[in-house]
């Protein structure tokens, strides 16, 4: 692998660990720790009475691929982007602001050090273009390993209160923001044998939307103002997610597929070429991070979000997701563990 | 591999991710939490206004191995246990107090649950046992890898100011609290040929504290109150870290070899066995994650802390560390990537 084993570049065993830091550091915008690299611990000003915190891992061959059957080589950038992504997304989904971050990353010693500063200017670019400017990374921990593994903690504020997954209430309007099977169609073009050098403009879009995911950072704390019952990111796939909100509130969840079908329009080009339906994708494509929230019939609902169905009554003791009425199976979507 | 692969103890990936959630989060203490698991992030209330926040990361066969050349197999307990061990160890370096974890966890997908298990069991044992009592394990991510790899982040507070390792005066006394050496030597022992069935208890007392180190909680804290200049743990060895905390305060470092020979003691045993150099642990050996501090001329020492040496002004650019006045090479000690 290119990556690996180059003889003018210095891998990050020949650097060691101060070597690796001084690499990196320069290009991790640091601007607003009250702390620098260094000590024990970072330090984070807190503005309220509560923090957020979520964390998330990527692994080498799981999360991501070197090389795609498609030919596509995976970019360290996008690596670091996404892992930022997923994790501001979480503080964003519960109506927050992120607000600092810690990374550790485990790296096979052969590997080369312009992958790990490629990977911190994935992060500074991702932290900069979706808006998380009070984002600051205040600190990490660098190990070895055989495989890339690359763990981000982001934590966070709520300042409009915390919106949970357990409070979507019968009568409440269900509503998405964001992307719907975009990740999910790039991750089909990226597994398939389309070689990438054929891909048109909208099929790398959606490829892009898989490898650099652009959560709605604004949208989160705006529902949490706006007054959402109950909001959760959509990082399995909106059915899976769905019926874990519902499931946590106790509620049946009805989704309306004349506005699901709006969001075919942008797979179409994708679904055409690799002869899959757009609907599978919108349904259960993950790693979107947009969000699902849900909202009093009462209150004004931030015009990035698009209903897509209503929160009933349960009838019995399960609660059931349903599109037109009729009960689907939640299991469909992503598990790590499922074979 | 017996851990691995048996037929009655279901693996991770038979589970799935909530199968394996609910085998593990009874045996996680969450009582402090003011969120259970299951949102996408954690909450964590704050008194102050700022958090110190720490991660660090276990991969199998660099931080632990499942079976030694001694025989030894390691116990996911004792990984537990070091997982929250290390990075309660930052916290307590800043003078400050452990309040919540996030942990997230890279696992084979033929690895028992019953390891998963015992490793949730470890992470609370150690949390007790080390009086950590308002920690609260908040949040996780769950995920597949090749090799098992666990990435705990730790939050806490310092009521009364972060002690940083910029701060040591010329005439300040450096004092270490804790153990220094037990657990390089215990690594020595599990790296040996002495087959673990023959070791004696003195023996083994070395090993344990390498599996299951015993940062001291309340000294860190305890060395805020009492004045301490600069602080920090010590994890990769005392010479090294010592270095790394004279350099950063731009001052001089002058050990009392007397001092530091009252550590060899509990290390004779082993080093009578292996043939090897007991001031070697005492000067290199890392993980016991005691407390390096300096304390001005002024002020008393909390009762637990050994006076090893004096900050002396820097009389060049360069800081220096000594033993009795004679310069010391400060990379002896560990670096995640020297080979």
């Amino acid at each position: 692998m290119t990556i690996r084993q180059t003889n003018e570049i210095p891998t990050v065993s020949e650097l060691g660990e101060q070597g690796i830091l001084d690499a990196m550091l320069p290009l991790l915008s640091t601007r607003k720790a009250n702390l620098g690299p260094g000590d024990d611990a970072g330090a984070l000003k807190v503005k309220g009475s509560e923090v957020v915190v979520s964390v998330d891992t990527l692994v080498e061959n799981q999360d991501f691929r070197q090389a795609w059957p498609s030919g596509f080589k995976h970019k360290a950038f996008d690596v670091g982007w996404k892992s930022i992504a997923q994790n501001v997304s979480d503080i964003n989904a519960m109506g927050g602001v992120p607000t600092g971050a810690v990374v550790s990353l485990s790296l096979p010693g052969d590997l080369s050090v312009e992958w790990v500063k490629d990977l911190a200017a994935g992060m500074s670019a991702a932290i900069e273009a979706l808006g998380a400017q009070d984002l600051a990374i205040v600190g990490g921990d660098l190990g070895r390993s055989t495989e890339i593994s690359v763990t981000t903690t982001v934590l966070g504020e709520c300042h409009h209160g915390k919106v949970l997954r357990t409070g979507a209430k019968p009568g409440d309007r269900i509503a998405v923001a964001g992307r719907l099977g975009s990740a999910g169609a790039g991750l089909a073009v990226l597994d398939s044998s389309k070689q990438w050098q054929t891909w048109n403009r909208s099929v790398r879009r959606l490829v892009d939307a898989q490898c650099r995911p652009e959560p709605p950072l604004e949208s989160g704390p705006r529902a949490a103002v706006a007054g959402a019952t109950a909001m959760m990111d959509i990082s399995d796939g909106l059915l899976r997610d769905a019926v874990r909100m519902a499931k946590a509130s106790k509620v049946n969840f009805n989704f309306d597929s004349t506005a699901l079908e709006s969001f075919k329009a942008r797979l179409e080009p994708a679904s055409l070429w690799l002869k899959q339906d757009p609907m599978t994708w919108v349904l259960e494509g993950g790693e979107d991070f947009g969000l699902l929230a849900t909202f009093p019939a009462s209150v004004e609902i931030p015009e990035e979000f698009t209903v897509i169905g209503q929160v009933q009554q349960q009838a019995g003791r399960r609660s059931l997701t349903k599109i037109d009425g009729e009960v689907v199976n939640g299991s469909r979507g992503f598990d790590h563990f499922s074979s």
